[in-house]
């Protein structure tokens, strides 16, 4: 292999906004595995909201990326050398590895899935952690059900567009907003929302939502906050839950934002807001994978990517994510 | 009867704080009753954190008290006369009536209770709406579990101080906040909370939590809000559940006010946060009464009151209460 290891590491740390100066590109050598080791040869990477926050050297349930190290992304790559009983050398796997075209790994964490009819890139997005995550909030935070209002928020996102179309396989009724006009008749004619609306151009959130839900919210699936979750807070029903799963119009505030106003109403109306991660509860996940490819071959879960062409693009295409201006799941193809 | 009926209505809405001119005395007539009607001669009244809210014209779980019309509260009285087969003369009864001498009832929602060992007034406390939202909060809830650490916000006062004692009954370590070294001298050394602090004179209430529970908080019993509850959700441990029974902080301000920074934290330690009110488990509450009865019994529940003296105090009382100048709960004694 003639060929050299292009990595992206972290350059520096953002304030506020990510900027291209956060990263820098590198030649790495293509690395030599030892025992129990494979090398992989990445196909696609993700980028995702939650990858903002690693930036931050700040503890969470992920450790922060270290500045001068190779960042990480989930990835769907091939695995090319083994000297792991587990793997073989075709075999495709899917988990967190590098920024870069070649990732040495000791397996751990890494799942191998099938080549099959669906693209390997959906193990990124409707078959990977957005989708799981989608279902793991509407299932075990939201215990939504049939006949409830559904609101979520980034409805056209990689998470967003899954929570809407399953709680409508759910019998749920669903509403949604996005950042423009054309992700709304995508909401509304592609992913069958019941009702949609742009956020950036409707005047008041919170009189918007009132409209387009004149009896309240029972659901939400909060990935936004800020504005937004305020909105929804305000129009939630008696006893009404929302799965908090991100809110990424904090991410990129060098200051702490403050919460939303009138909070009290989560006591007037006995609300509940859970915050959730996809990695508690792995068994769901394994749930979700199989109901979703039946979904995806009946036709009954759409599913819509952006994909960025090539390694170097991927801080470009990470902070076109942060502000929104993806459809669908962005996607970074790398080989 | 040659007595004549004070009451106290409700003469402006505040804007903020609560001021002696939005009440004003009247005398009214001693009420005549009709057939399946009681007349109540009110003993004791409760003022509670919750009423500052139904001051406010603003729909929520209770309906607002009407300018101009007698206030409620949770009473304790004597049956005087009666055209009620479920009643008779002599009874005692608790329940919702009016801030007056006599009130009229239909029955409806009053429930009689036994002239026992205990005062009548721990009705209102202990025995009454405080002591179930604590009992409930805990178990509904939070369910706080043994070894857990469990924070108590306004914890001398008329819940905190019940959910205190419960949770050390249940195996919690029980820390808490008041609002002077005397609270917190009653709190450590009367109810045996394993710690306290005063928050106004701690400084930074966050880094004081932090001290005082160095593993993080499990359970919190939030009865407070704004920079208590900030402060505390800072210091929540994954898994950990928030009991969000009152804001006080927020009811004397005329703007609604910002909910906490910082409530990423939400999802990072998938914490939930469940509003609740004594209404919500009717079953949970009659299960509170007979264990609370023998704990008091057995002296592993202590309780305390501040009592003030006739009808015209009341508002004074109200007032002080929500400025946090009672110890433990507070009663008015009418009669």
């Amino acid at each position: 292999m003639g060929e050299i290891n292009q990595q992206i590491i972290l350059n520096s740390r953002p304030e506020g906004w990510v900027m291209p100066e956060n990263f820098k590109r590198v030649s790495g050598k293509i690395p030599d595995i030892g025992a129990g080791e494979i090398l992989v040869r990445n196909l696609f990477m993700s980028v995702d909201p939650y990858m903002r926050s690693r930036m931050n050297d700040a503890k969470s349930y992920v450790p922060p990326f270290q500045i001068g190290a190779v960042l990480e992304a989930g990835v769907v790559g091939e695995v090319i050398q083994s000297q792991n009983p587990k793997f073989k050398e075709g075999d495709v796997v899917v988990g967190m590895l590098g920024w870069e075209n070649y990732s040495k790994s000791n397996g751990e964490g890494l799942l191998s899935v099938e080549r099959g009819e669906l693209p390997l890139s959906y193990y990124l997005g409707v078959l990977g952690m957005p989708g799981m995550t989608a279902y793991a909030g509407l299932v075990d935070i939201a215990n939504a059900k049939a006949g409830e209002v559904v609101f979520v928020s980034a409805a056209s996102g990689a998470v967003g567009s899954v929570v809407g179309q399953i709680a409508k396989i759910m019998g749920c009724e669903v509403v949604g907003c996005a950042g423009s006009d054309d992700k709304v008749d995508f909401l509304i004619n592609d992913l069958g929302f019941d009702r949609a609306f742009n956020y950036k151009t409707c005047g008041s959130i919170a009189k918007t939502i009132a409209k387009l839900c004149p009896k309240g919210i029972d659901v939400n699936f909060e990935n936004v906050g800020g504005e937004i979750m305020e909105a929804v807070l305000w129009n939630m029903r008696d006893f009404g839950r929302m799965a908090i799963c991100g809110m990424i119009a904090d991410y990129n505030k060098a200051e702490m934002s403050p919460g939303p106003r009138g909070m009290g109403i989560i006591i007037q109306r006995r609300l509940k807001l859970q915050g959730f991660i996809v990695f508690d509860n792995p068994a769901r996940n394994m749930e979700y994978i199989q109901k979703a490819k039946i979904w995806l071959q009946e036709g009954k879960l759409k599913y819509h990517e952006t994909v960025a062409d090539g390694l170097e693009n991927a801080p470009t295409a990470f902070i076109g994510m942060l502000k929104g201006e993806n459809f669908g799941k962005q996607i970074v193809k790398i080989a």
